[in-house]
């Protein structure tokens, strides 16, 4: 199986490392809006090209996997590569999944190619536990947290504040709420109630680190509903202590059965990640492998996590993992 | 969507609570080996039939739930009924899947119905949470515990001993154990490492209660191999204290990921269970939605949970699902 890699950053080299762990698949080639020439791949022989001559490799792919941003790559890419390729996204905006998924099925349904859109662990993983916990308990309640890890646009969010330099946020799930949670209380929970947020922030020298602490913790959307700490720390302890992508977290449903619902349930679903990128590339390409069956099956058009089987991810048969898994 | 339950035991009883949670389905027939008019159903107005009068009704149910035992009942009969109706059955005798699956496999496709085996927790969700985690991360290990909760087949291997009355034995997985898995530390453990067995006995009057208990920690194969704990009770403390039917358990999957194994990841799932039957049956009445689905699409033959995408278990449309789970 020939994987073609579209954007070489944390999640492109993700990629990369998954596949060398996946003896069916090979790495066919990486297309970049950089000069290919600047790219030093972890695989050698691998062809670099410009992504503008993406499509005239189109035969030599058998899923492309666009590495992308969801704000503004991905609702362009996926529909345009969908022409050509079969592809796989991480698309994470959640509101807009019902746009986007439209927009990729329309190209790949009339190109005859197969696309998986929202892969990795959530949107992903964390779906499916959320689907599956759903159908199993109809009478229930959902709870999602995230954490311990690094929030990515959060950090971002805080080293656009004036005197900041450098920074690191990490959203850490509530102790006191997983345990209510756990012991089948179903509480109603408030967004301070269920994730708390820590800052590490990096100062320009003389910067008013008073006035950069309140304009994180008021900031709308980002902390003013979180209870949230900031540390003043320094470029060397941030590069030292806070350099990693970790991330995770928590999927539940609790839900009752019997005539008069007299027996309670829990489902309980989690994630400890050293690398947030990696097991995201992880799953997206034990899904390649899913995407190009179903693409030789016959089977086009835009799918996401729900719709494939779990056989299909497997390079193992149906007889083994029916002796091996069941 | 017209479901039958044939047996009208704890896992029956079960399915029929659970189909009352699902206002797409409708309980059809029970059918039993028993006097039928000594049966009397929690739903009003559902018929109830002797098992040999099952087959005339065939065309009364979309699906048919077989509700028998592993050891004896279901070898026989699911190939049997997976003639006559679509059904599903909950085979847990792992060793034996193989041959199952073929027989079923042949029964079903002959006759154009659709069949799945070894559905509910264990083999079932567990299952699918390890075939996920493996195909995720394809470098790791793979951790199944099992408990708390009630081994009828521990508790029934007890109460074969002479001189004892009732007994209940509960499954339970070792503390430390559990903590070096969840630590990463990709401990190998023996039997005795994973699980601690503990029994409560009610023992006729007057029998030796030294040699009932040295009969069951000596007993090969259910508890020689473990640190088993035995507490003589009266039958009113064993009906006031353990008349219930608890379980659950814990799979996972520790694994690394990286160009050199770098980052290490865990994903652990859990399930605490009030009732073993009632949830057992809950994740078979969603599967039989999707049995339906599919074999009004054409599909025909015996599956297992891994041969089902997702979506198909949910009452929700695709759109619906894609707007409030992914």
């Amino acid at each position: 199986m020939k994987i073609g890699i579209l954007g070489y950053g944390n999640l492109g080299r993700g990629v990369e490392c998954a596949i060398r762990q996946n003896p069916d698949m090979e790495l066919a080639a990486v297309f970049t809006r950089r000069d290919p020439a600047s790219l030093t791949l972890m695989t050698e022989g691998v062809p670099v090209y410009h992504v503008d001559d993406a499509i005239a490799h189109k035969d030599e792919i058998d899923v492309l996997i666009i590495c992308g941003g969801s704000a503004t790559d991905l609702p362009v890419q996926t529909p345009e590569y969908a022409q050509y390729f079969n592809v796989i996204d991480s698309f994470d905006t959640h509101a807009n999944v019902p746009v986007h998924f439209a927009n990729v099925d329309k190209a790949a349904a009339e190109t005859g190619h197969t696309a998986l859109i929202s892969c990795g662990w959530d949107p992903g993983m964390f779906s499916l536990n959320r689907l599956y916990a759903n159908c199993v308990l109809p009478e229930g309640h959902d709870y999602t947290f995230w954490g311990k890890g690094v929030s990515q646009g959060h950090s971002d969010a805080i080293r656009r504040i004036a005197g900041v330099k450098n920074a690191k946020q990490y959203t850490i799930p509530v102790p006191a709420a997983l345990e209510a949670v756990r012991n089948g209380e179903n509480p109603e929970l408030t967004t301070r109630e269920k994730h708390t947020r820590e800052c590490f922030v990096v100062a320009e020298e003389g910067a008013d680190l008073a006035r950069i602490e309140k304009e994180i913790v008021t900031m709308p959307n980002y902390f003013s509903d979180y209870d949230t700490t900031v540390h003043f720390i320094t470029e060397e302890e941030l590069q030292r202590d806070h350099s990693g992508i970790p991330h995770g977290g928590f999927v539940f449903r609790t839900g009752v059965t019997g005539l008069n619902g007299e027996h309670k349930h829990i489902i309980e679903y989690s994630l400890t990640l050293d690398s947030n990128p990696e097991f995201t590339s992880s799953v997206i390409v034990a899904y390649a492998r899913a995407i190009n069956r179903l693409h030789n099956e016959g089977v086009n058009g835009c799918k996401t996590v729900f719709d494939i089987a779990p056989a299909y991810l497997s390079p193992l048969s149906g007889e083994e993992i029916r002796a091996h898994l069941l």
